[in-house]
C-alpha cells in the first residue's frame, strides 16, 4: 500500500470561520492524511458549539492514518489567548503566523504534500505588530521564492494576475517587461510541473481598455506586453494577445486557454468570481510546493453560527489533493 | 389608432456587418417604424450579396408605415465612393458622421422617438479627417450635453461606468468628486425618467482592489468615493458602496441592484460581457433622447458572408422599442 497523501491545513484565524470549516468538512472522507494545523482545545470548543462530533487525533510524524468521517489529525499549536467565535484579538496574531509557518516549513522539507489554508485577517494579524501582507507573500518569503502568481480557478477557467495587492494607479508602473517575464515563465512551468499540461496555452489581456486600441488608449501594450509576448513566444511559449479584458472571456476563447493572465486584480477577478459563484480556489504559483486557498475572507460574524458555505474551502482541499495526487 | 414608434437606425460603418445585419434583422416583423440612415443603393447591393429579399422604401415625415417583414425604411444619404463589404475606405467617413448627424438631429427635434446605432469604426473616420472619438461623445456633443454615461445591459445586469475610453494609468486621476456627482446623478436621474424604476438602487464598486481594504490598498475610496455617496444619500439617492468589484458582481447583490457603477472600463465590462454571451446593448444615459447600440464592432472580415450574430442589434432595437414604449 503507497504512502497516503499528507495536506497540511491551516484554518487561519481563529475567531473566523476557518476552524468551522475544517470540522464541517471533518464530517466526509477524503482520500488524504488532512492535518490541521491549529489549538486542539478552540477546535474541541468550536466542535462543541457547531454541535458536532469530532475525533481530534494528535499528529504524529510518520503516521499513515487517512482521515476518516468525524475524525481529524491536528498538529498541535497553542494559542496565546482563549479564541472566541467572532471577535478578533490581536493577541493570537502570532499564533495564526506559527500555524502558516510550520506548515510551510513542513512543506518545505518535503514531508507534506501540499498545503491548504482557510482565511487569516491580514488587519489583525499586523495589529498585533507583525508585517504581514497576506499568505502568498510569507510563503514566497519562507521559501526564499523572490517571485510567486496568484491563480484563481474555478471549473473552466483559470485566471493569472501580473499584479495583485496594490493601488489601481500604481498598475501601470508595474508592468515592467520583468515583471511579465517571470510571471509568464512561473505560469508556464507551474502549470507544465504542477497541472501537466504540455505546452499551456496562456491567453493575455491588454492593460488597457480594448487592449490600447493600437495606441489610442494606451500604449503599453505597444511599448512593453507585446515586444514581451513576442520575445516569450520565440522561447517557445505558447501565448494569445494582448487581447481586450472585455473580449477575452468569451466561450470561443476560454474553450482554448488553459489559463488567462490578466494584468491587475480587478482585471481579471470578477469575473472569476462571477462565473465561480463563491467557490473558486486560490492557488499560488511559483512556490516549491503545492499551495491552495480559500477565496474568502473569515467572515468572523458568522464563526460558530454553523450557517457557512463549506464550497470553496472543500474545493481548495480536492485541488490539492488532484494536484499532489501526480507526485505519488 | 395611436402613432407608430419611430425608431432612428444607424447601420454605421458601410463595409462592416452594421448593414448585414439591419437587412438580416428586416426579415421579422418590429411593432415599430424602424428608418435606416444609410446609402439606398448600399443597402441594395448588400441584400442582393446576401441573397436576401427586402423592400427598400423611402422614408417620408409624417408617414405611419409600420415595418413589415421583409421591408425597410430607408432615410437616403449618399456614400461618397460605393461601398465594398469587407474593405474600409476613409473615403466614406464623412458619409459615416452624416448619418449619425441626421438621426441625433431627428431625435433632439423629437420626431422620432429613439435611436440605435450600429458598429461604426473610429480609426477610419478619424482617418478621413474628422476627429470621432466615439458615438457617445458625437450625440453628446450635438446635444449640448456636457456629461453621459455609458451603461452596458444584459439580461439581469447593467452596468455604468464612471470612466470609460481613458488609458487606465489616468483613471485615478479622473474619480473626482466632480466627475462621481454627475455620474450618479445622471444614472439616478435617466433610471427613473427613462426606465421607470422610483428609487433606483445603485451599487458602487471601489476603485482600487479589495474597496481599498480600509486604505491598505489605495486611499480614493477614503479621500473621494465614500464622501461623495454619503453626500449623495443625504439628497435621496440610494447607494450601495464601496464594494469590492471582485464580490459586487455575486447574486445576492446582483438581485438587488438596478445598476453597478464601475469606475473603469475592464473593471465592469468583462463580467457584464461574459454574463451576457455577446449580446449586450449599449445605453446612453444622460443625453435628451433615447439611444441604444450594438456592443460590438464592426467586424468588416464577416461583412457580406451572412456569417452574423444579431443577438446584440436586435437586443438594441428591443431595447429602444421598450424604453420608448412609456412615451407612446
Amino acid at each position: 500500500m503507497s504512502k497516503p497523501l499528507k495536506i497540511a491545513v491551516t484554518p487561519g484565524e481563529p475567531a473566523g470561520i476557518g476552524p468551522d470549516l475544517i470540522l464541517k468538512l471533518s464530517q466526509q472522507a477524503w482520500e488524504a492524511q488532512l492535518v490541521v494545523f491549529a489549538d486542539t482545545e478552540m477546535l474541541t470548543q468550536r466542535a462543541k458549539q457547531l454541535g458536532l462530533i469530532v475525533d481530534l487525533i494528535p499528529y504524529e510524524d510518520g503516521s499513515t492514518y487517512v482521515q476518516q468521517p468525524g475524525q481529524l489529525l491536528v498538529k498541535h499549536i497553542p494559542l496565546s489567548v482563549p479564541a472566541i467565535a467572532g471577535e478578533l484579538n490581536s493577541e493570537n496574531g502570532h499564533y495564526v503566523v506559527e500555524t502558516l509557518r510550520q506548515a510551510c516549513q513542513e512543506n518545505i522539507d518535503g514531508t507534506f504534500d501540499a498545503v491548504v489554508t482557510g482565511p487569516v485577517h491580514k488587519g489583525i494579524i499586523n495589529k498585533a505588530g507583525i508585517s504581514f501582507s497576506g499568505h502568498t507573500e510569507f510563503f514566497a518569503n519562507q521559501s526564499n521564492c523572490s517571485d510567486v502568481v496568484m491563480m484563481l480557478a474555478t471549473e473552466g477557467l483559470r485566471v493569472c494576475l501580473a499584479t495583485t495587492h496594490i493601488p489601481l494607479q500604481y498598475v501601470s508602473k508595474a508592468i515592467t517587461p520583468e515583471r511579465l517575464d517571470k510571471v509568464i515563465h512561473i505560469i508556464h512551468t507551474d502549470m507544465k510541473l504542477k497541472f501537466g499540461i504540455e505546452s499551456p496555452r496562456i491567453y493575455v489581456c491588454g492593460l488597457n481598455p480594448h487592449a490600447g486600441e493600437d495606441g489610442h488608449l494606451g500604449n503599453e501594450e505597444i511599448l512593453v506586453i507585446t515586444p514581451k509576448l513576442n520575445e516569450l513566444r520565440e522561447q517557445g511559449i505558447n501565448l494569445i494577445g494582448p487581447l481586450p479584458a472585455d473580449t477575452i472571456f468569451q466561450p470561443k476563447y476560454l474553450e482554448q486557454a488553459d489559463a488567462v493572465l490578466a494584468m491587475y486584480h480587478d482585471q481579471g477577478l470578477p469575473v472569476l468570481k462571477y462565473k465561480g459563484f463563491g467557490a473558486s480556489v486560490n492557488i499560488t504559483l511559483g512556490l516549491p510546493f503545492i499551495r491552495t486557498s480559500v477565496d474568502h475572507g473569515t467572515a468572523a460574524d458568522l464563526a460558530g453560527s454553523g450557517d457557512i458555505d463549506c464550497g470553496s474551502f472543500e474545493k481548495a482541499i480536492n485541488k490539492a489533493i488532484k494536484l499532489a495526487r501526480k507526485k505519488v
